[in-house]
């Protein structure tokens, strides 16, 4: 069984009092944040006093009360230190810095060969995109609190070590050895649906609720959990693999080597196959660039044109049988569809989900579910990798709470 | 989001040594303790010396160690009181007495009408149920510290109301109003799904997992879930209702309204639904009693009938690609598969189960999940109901660690 420390919610209670500032990226005073967090105003004075003391929070200003004392107005201290985070992705590899109020200060973006990339190439381009990031902004590299870096695919993350990605077949490639003498920051792996679960809890759906499902749409597809306000991982950090659930058995084949898969019928190329299906002779059905089709679908079926609104409409048939499941399973409080499929298909794709949505999910949970778009206002995964590198930061155990410590190291002897 | 306080750690501790008890019932020392639940040695004195002070554990003996002081062994005291575990099911009510270390005691069943059920004639079945068995055993109900009644169907639990319950299509039924007086022992409502996860996580194949998945496969189909150690609700206390999960887009009908639904294909009905596809003619096809025909089908199996053995390995490709799903979603330590159906066609199931999962979960998920039958020596349902009075009054604020209480309420205004 997994142990529970008071460190774990000490921890637990920094992040919460945090994600308050992220919200708005507005000044809060004391007594906001204990009503935010339900936290009571002597644990938030201890917490914010910890935050101040470690250069994370400032005193932003003061906000007169009716009469009584001035109340201090605190905010992210953005100067404190910068952040890396770091969007493998099969065509290119995107690198963001961000000052520590997640405010984007540079993006650079390096394209990726087409086939078979090596890791030499990978963590080549994470290099050179960290160094010029840093170049760009006259950052030294002293000040760079951590670096997140999603890989796709399984990631052993403890280890740092890349345990499969279907795009180039890797195995097993230890991309933190590989990444950690060049870059010397400190460094967190992790994979896109993580990320983008992580984001929407930082940033996005997920702030305010416990039970949150992410749906990302892509070329792969996943379902990223958070569990009482924890990202889940399961036994192996694998949880979420979702596409590869059964959806039509015996269906379409899946390049998972499988049938039926739902990745075949609401990722990327599942949208392609369908729109083959419906009209096969169609131009767009043989474009080389899967999001230009995706963009150009939306326009045609935006138009009332017939092909656009039947592939539309069949994909929301898709989605919603699956992420019913999901909702039958999981009874969460909000689900977040994201994403470049949602981003193409939008309102259109979200209104025939829901209407599926129905015919699948049972009554009870339905109704205490909030399903809606992603609403981040800045790309998922380099967002979410960041807030892997500022979840590191804020759990340094040098830097906060060295009494809490202490008593944890004695009340446990293994 | 979740707030984590020192109180429920030391619940959540409490639970986890008094777990070890129930593992095979025999005495511990507090070193065994310490070892095997990872707390420190000063921790389990302190957890021990409560559970002493409350009754709950007693020295048993001393065991003799080599040279230095002999060490006491601590057991469950049977006599602290009663716990009880009431199974309403489709056709008849299950009521048992247990003592504290959860032997059985005495068991009552009393068969329900065929129709149309109403709540006050489940309640008069479980008052009278509860009667007979502290009659019986002499048991006054004083000694009674809890009983847990599982009802099928969705439960509000917190307020103890059956919201939903299909098989006689009850909405809102407060079943602890109805049963509270007549009762007069503190009360836990929940379903069957939820006790079997419990009796697993007290009892079976997840008293040393974090994550765990438990299958529950009879006439209705779930999939109860422990995140972390303790049981996953969801937002509405609905979470598991796996059952209508699609695995067959446009596939068979299901009870639930829908088409293709997991239930549809590896309940009870969906076992006999296949059988009548395989061979429409077969007398067994048509027996008014599912038990019966899923154990001649086993029978059938083993003496190599072809009809047979084809049901169970369609059977077992249908519920390997369902629990392949939650191999990848989920990524679970273990998963259980129990009740009726496994119950009725056991090792045959199992084997073909886990031949078609290695064609829908991913490997490496694979690789991590121990898939299982339940080895519980005891009706799921009832165990589980009487281990939600279990952790009922183990999580006593006013039988246990005041001083943790007031310290709690101290340091949360809310």
């Amino acid at each position: 069984m997994a142990h529970r420390t008071s460190q774990d919610i000490r921890f637990l209670n920094r992040f919460e009092v945090m994600q308050r500032f992220y919200a708005d990226g507005g000044a809060r005073t004391r007594q906001e944040l204990a009503a935010a967090t339900g936290l009571s105003f002597a644990t938030v004075a201890n917490l914010t006093a910890e935050l101040i003391d470690a250069g994370v929070l400032v005193e932003s200003g003061r906000l007169e009360s009716g009469g009584g004392r001035p109340r201090a107005l605190l905010a992210v201290n953005a100067e404190r230190g910068a952040l890396i985070g770091v969007d493998v992705a099969e065509t290119s590899v995107r690198t963001e810095l961000f000052d520590l109020t997640l405010r984007q200060l540079h993006v650079m973006e390096r394209p990726l060969p087409a086939d078979g990339v090596a890791p030499d190439v990978v963590v080549a381009a994470i290099e050179a995109g960290v160094d010029a990031v840093l170049a760009a902004t006259g950052t030294p590299r002293e000040r760079v609190l951590g670096a997140g870096v999603s890989v796709p695919g399984l990631v052993e993350r403890e280890g740092g070590v890349s345990t499969y990605s279907p795009y180039w077949s890797w195995r097993d490639v230890p991309m933190r050895s590989l990444l950690a003498e060049r870059l010397d920051v400190p460094l967190h792996l992790d994979n896109p649906l993580k990320a983008s679960t992580l984001a929407e809890m930082w940033f996005g759906g997920g702030r305010e609720v416990d039970d949150l499902v992410v749906v990302t749409l892509r070329a792969g597809v996943g379902a990223g959990f958070a569990i009482g306000g924890t990202l889940y991982r399961g036994a192996t950090n694998s949880a979420g693999e979702w596409g590869h659930t059964c959806l039509v058995l015996d269906g379409r084949p899946c390049r998972c080597g499988s049938r039926g898969c739902v990745e075949a019928y609401v990722g990327t190329r599942g949208v392609i196959e369908t729109l083959r299906a419906v009209a096969p002779a169609d131009p767009l059905a043989h474009l080389p660039d899967d999001a230009a089709t995706l963009r150009s679908l939306a326009l045609r079926a935006a138009d009332g044109d017939s092909v656009a609104t039947e592939v539309i409409a069949r994909t929301g048939r898709y989605l919603g049988a699956a992420v019913g499941s999901l909702v039958n399973l999981f009874n969460p409080q909000v689900i977040v569809l994201g994403n470049q499929v949602m981003e193409g298909l939008g309102e259109q794709l979200l209104a025939a989900t829901r209407s599926a949505l129905a015919d699948h999910a049972l009554a009870q949970p339905l109704r205490a579910v909030d399903l809606r778009r992603s609403a981040l206002s800045h790309n998922a995964v380099t967002w979410g990798a960041a807030a892997f590198a500022l979840e590191g930061f804020l759990g340094d155990r040098e830097l906060f709470g060295s009494v809490s410590r202490t008593r944890a190291a004695r009340s446990r002897t293994k």
